[in-house]
């Protein structure tokens, strides 16, 4: 069934890639020393002022039940199920029940997480304390494992009766999925294989259960990712049946009759109450993307976060069944979602409301949710169609998501996070409004449900996962991502290592020098034939920056040249040392949205490189809807937007009563713009308590140089005002 | 303790005042022969689609109780309380149980709502086919109450030993204070006085129970309006102890220790349950206006309906009590109303949680709440605040509800209804985005919680109510709005008639003759010496307008001219036959928010006289927000903007699959603006599937004539896109 496709490239081996970058290592060095360790006391409970966690108490409960049971000599039988509500708490904080399960239903996911951020982690950056504490963190959880290879501490501490009787709101088969990437990631950043070994049985034990066979549960995933994980598990074991497994699970899903219906209805029957509507939309599963097949799906809806990594199993699927029902499925959500549904912040999933897409065109900024996760997603979803085909338009999403939300998710202290990224922020509305309360302006420490950061943790920690991709028959290394490191593959039968000096986001030269490595029967002038590809960024011009990359020396007359779908492909004989630089242009970019997006209508927003900037407050003084950007100016003469790379001081303690965006002082480097531009009547105090409708009069101006940040770089000094667009 | 104010002045009564104004003779008619009717068959559950009331049916159910009761020979003891929900349905509908409570809580207010329009429309249009069945149902209510006086069945069939336990939300309180408010107006309208006697034993009952003394209840309403319903009662009766009553509930509110939070306690108590927070804001009473003592009040704050009943109560109070804290807190919460929190259309309350006022300047469009019955109540307060002192931005304001969203809560049929209005609509939210879901761009038939269309039948039925009011000391009669037809007072010591002709809101001009009534003893030239003040409406220039109004004929000699807050004050003898002219300027007013409203920037609304008009897409084509107003042009030749007086076609089929917006055909006079403009990018379609974002350029224009509509006129021509405030 496997098409043969020269296009299909895969990531490179975690442990083959180095991040040198210093934009990157720095991020990936805020994970490792900030991030992983307060995650893991996060999941232990051990950070005071912040909601347990209960993650590792859960495991450490299942774990003893099976000890216990075992010692008995028998096989271990869970007690039978008690809903006590989606988030169980302890009645007496200080003296939990060990015995119970406490958290959410999806609980056991935080670990899986922090262990996938851990595998990548150790991979860049050795640290035998760290994998000492993993391991025995893991030994943990398989001990919780049951012997027919289930593992969800939910239901093992509640109820194995009712296990598998709500797939649509209780994550099991979401934390399968997570168990598999943590496994996955683990073993390749480690060797060790434990975990993996645990997370293939609890797949075998799903495999079982879950199918088209007579007999079995015709059941799928409410919240996805079993589907790019089991796929993964696929491509890192060799096991058809995961991929048949994932193949299963994303075809069936939406399929009449729809099973999360009749599960509704069956275990309405098996609590004696009646069933609720599930919402008052009319589609009431298209939440959960089960409404309808996929390959009937033109819309991207409900959960975003849901939604992307959904699309990215697909898309997995897709490769490696080549069924091209399922990629023309993957293409039509892919332009719902880039041509209707993108913010230019990167974000997905307009509102708050489920979490959620919103319709066509409707891109709120102040009421944004554009979760953090939801970006991570896209960026899965984008990297996945770029295996299938490497078309520069699916890395500038990514990079676009990776760079500005994904970023945005986290302080500069690693230590404080925004589930939500708004593109307006008016820190009153976000006090006052009620309507608002889902839009925090100062960042959060750590929440119950802890999927955002450890989801920023395991993106950054494998950001070169998405850098860089090697053809399915080794002839091609693709760059996607500029991004300073080493990538070592075996290339045109040789392994070859890429040895990437990059100096982005802030400027847009670089060089890309290849290494031989064995050239032990070459003495001399180590070759191999291959291709090296390169994507022509969006905002560098697309296919007319071809021209800013060129091969150095004698290489150069060696080489083809050949643009396509955005990326310059160098074929033909390589040499120890070649040398390929490039020096994009990085021009400030003033960007209106489409008429339809009623929101940006009479604004702009500026960007340079992959970098979306936004004005905070505390640069520009309060009421920023009174600024305006002279854009005639700055279209005339680019050169009117002044470029300043700089220190930026990031320190701030919290301000907001519900959360606690206390940042800690940290310098880092930045590029900031200063745009001309003009306010409206002087001082906005000065008519505060004025008459509320008057005689409109032209305004009047006041010319304003108007300081940019970078949108990832904001709310790191104090809560403040922002915004990303600006009205012209 | 009540000080004597020449300035305070009061409604003339129901039965002395006829309107026969073109425009609001138009409205009365409607209510009286479309809704009156129609809301009878809603008490009666007769509407076929529509949601039972269960209003008669559980006043019907009260009095078969207490007959039963009686003719057994003892009092009536009702069973024991039940919870049943806030809102009580029928397990089957088909067959609900005669004898159980069903609706709403405060379903007992939908006839008092009922009766009072009932009483203003027989003292206009005696109808005695209506009188007969309006008779009946009050025998059925009066039935319904009990031996004390205690008149609500909710407590009355569901268990006596409840009542008055939850006065935050239960709203006994409310329906005695509805229930008074129809009594009056039917015993004003008809001079019979059943209910008003039923009315005056609930009032007396309630003041048995509660009080500042040892032993009653600290309490008061959890939704205000008895305090305004006790004052008019006591104005009716002259019984003392109703304004006692109305001064102890408007003064204790508030006080510390909350008796709302002590309420909870101790129903939490009698359930067994735990304390439920209130709600997340920081003041949890504040919803109810009761987190502090009134006095100490400075923003308006809450539930928007509740609210503005509230401040009318305190209004009332004031004025008859002299009391100048509680005057003071009047000024401050009507100031911050004004200032802050009111839309263009009169309308207040911003947001839609908890149907209520927003923070400072905070007034968005789109998901406005703007509740017809918050206009509504926002003519309430402004009416007794010119009771207070003869100012005329408080006519103003009133005008402005009374025009615009009061208005435009009715369909042109006066057959569906507007809860919420909105001041720009784009269908597709409202049908795609759950956050928006509380916005309807059709109106809709009748809701379960019938608060607005009845409402609006009891303000449109006494409008008389508002156009004129006469001092105290039987000085002065006032012009508040001109509004045709005849009121007939005792003025300078004789019964006077002032008889106006008036066109607006279409044209400024109009006349107001003077007759005598008792001529009696003055044969020749019936002579009062009197005051006459006209309110110069700041739509027509304020004060300056004062040249506007001129005394025909001798007379203007006999007369001296003062003006002062905004009336021109006509003082000297008035002969039968003596008359005022008057021609207010109309032109279009183009305005601008208040820089501090962040959604109204960089945009304009235009006015005529009271009236706020809007765009409708019917008329302008989709995509509103593409449209430019011409600004400057317009500001340099106001004769830019055409004025059409103009035939309007309304008449549509629902398209709202929730709503039933259903318009029958009517035709009514209006006057329709051209303003210049033009519009984005030609046809927003061509744009539509393009590129998200993409370097900014200066839109193409294309002129644009932009047709403009009353804002009460709105959604009378089928479901289209609506907005208020256009671009500039």
């Amino acid at each position: 069934m496997q098409e043969h496709n020269a296009q299909h490239s895969r990531p490179l081996e975690v442990s083959r890639v180095t991040v040198t970058d210093a934009f990157w290592h720095t991020e990936q060095e805020l994970v490792r020393t900030a991030v992983i360790p307060f995650q893991w006391d996060a999941l232990n409970d051990n950070v005071p002022g912040a909601a347990p966690s209960y993650c590792m108490h859960n495991f450490k409960a299942a774990a003893r039940q099976n000890a216990s049971k075992a010692a008995q000599g028998k096989a271990f039988v869970p007690p039978a199920y008690t809903f006590r509500g989606f988030e169980a708490l302890p009645e007496d904080p200080a003296h939990p029940d060990p015995d119970a399960f406490y958290g959410f239903v999806f609980q056991d996911s935080d670990f899986s997480k922090w262990i996938e951020a851990v595998g990548y982690s150790l991979a860049q950056h050795p640290d035998s304390e760290l994998e000492a504490t993993a391991d025995a963190a893991i030994d943990i959880v398989c001990n919780a494992q049951l012997d027919n290879g289930y593992l969800d501490t939910y239901y093992i501490l509640n109820g194995m009766d009712r296990a598998f009787t709500n797939l649509k709101d209780h994550h099991e088969l979401y934390c399968l999925g997570h168990l598999v990437e943590g496994a996955v990631a683990y073993y390749q950043g480690t060797g060790k294989d434990k975990l993996l070994k645990a997370a293939c049985r609890f797949a075998d034990y799903v495999d079982s259960v879950f199918g088209r066979d007579e007999g079995k549960l015709h059941g799928y995933p409410g919240h996805e990712i079993a589907e790019m994980a089991l796929v993964r598990l696929y491509e890192t074991t060799g096991e058809r049946r995961y991929l048949d497994l994932a193949r299963y699970f994303v075809t069936e899903r939406g399929r009449s009759p729809l099973y999360f219906e009749a599960e509704d209805r069956r275990r309405a029957e098996l609590d004696g109450t009646a069933v609720e509507p599930n919402t008052n939309l009319p589609k009431p599963y298209a939440y959960y993307q089960a409404h309808e097949p996929v390959v009937e799906q033109t819309e991207a809806v409900g959960h975003a976060v849901r939604a992307a990594y959904f699309y990215s199993g697909v898309a997995d699927v897709a490769r490696l069944t080549g069924d091209s029902d399922l990629l023309a499925a993957c293409d039509r959500l892919w332009r719902n979602i880039v041509d209707r549904k993108l913010y230019i912040t990167g974000g997905i999933g307009g509102t708050h409301i489920g979490e959620a897409f919103s319709y066509d065109y409707d891109l709120p900024n102040d009421i944004a949710y554009s979760e953090t996760c939801a970006a991570i997603a896209l960026a899965f979803f984008a990297r996945r169609m770029l295996q299938i085909r490497p078309v520069s338009e699916y890395a500038d999403v990514m990079e676009l998501a990776l760079y500005n939300t994904v970023l945005a998710g986290m302080a500069m202290d690693g230590k404080s996070f925004f589930y939500v990224n708004p593109l307006e922020v008016d820190p009153t509305a976000c006090h006052r409004d009620e309507r608002k309360f889902h839009v925090k302006s100062v960042r959060q420490k750590w929440f119950g449900c802890a999927c955002c950061p450890p989801n920023i943790a395991r993106i950054v920690e494998s950001i070169q996962q998405y850098a860089t991709t090697v053809s399915d028959d080794s002839s091609t290394l693709y760059t996607h991502l500029y991004v300073g490191g080493e990538a070592t593959v075996e290339l045109g039968g040789r392994p070859v290592a890429l040895v990437m000096d990059a100096n982005l986001p802030w400027r847009g030269d670089g060089r890309a020098v290849v290494r031989i490595a064995d050239k032990s029967d070459m003495p001399a002038n180590a070759v191999t034939t291959a291709t090296l590809a390169f994507r022509l960024p969006a905002w560098a011009g697309g296919e007319a920056a071809a021209d800013a990359i060129r091969v150095e020396g004698a290489a150069g007359s060696r080489l083809s040249r050949e643009v396509r779908d955005g990326y310059l492909y160098l074929t033909g004989e390589w040499r120890d040392g070649d040398t390929v630089t490039f020096d994009f242009p990085m021009q400030v970019r003033m960007l209106a949205a489409n008429p339809n997006v009623r929101e940006d209508a009479g604004k702009v927003a500026f960007m340079r490189g992959p970098v979306t900037y936004c004005a905070e407050g505390i640069d520009n003084g309060a009421a920023l809807h009174l600024l305006h950007v002279d854009a005639a100016a700055v279209a005339a003469d680019p050169d009117e937007v002044r470029i300043e790379r700089t220190g930026f001081h990031a320190g701030a303690e919290g301000l907001d009563e519900r959360g606690t965006g206390e940042v800690e002082s940290v310098e880092r480097d930045i590029v900031r713009l200063t745009v001309p531009g003009w306010r409206e009547s002087g001082d906005v105090r000065s008519v505060t308590g004025g008459p509320l409708y008057a005689a409109w009069h032209p305004a009047e101006r006041e010319s304003a140089s108007i300081t940019l940040i970078p949108y990832f770089a904001w709310a790191n000094r104090g809560e403040t005002e922002m915004t990303v667009w600006l009205r012209v």
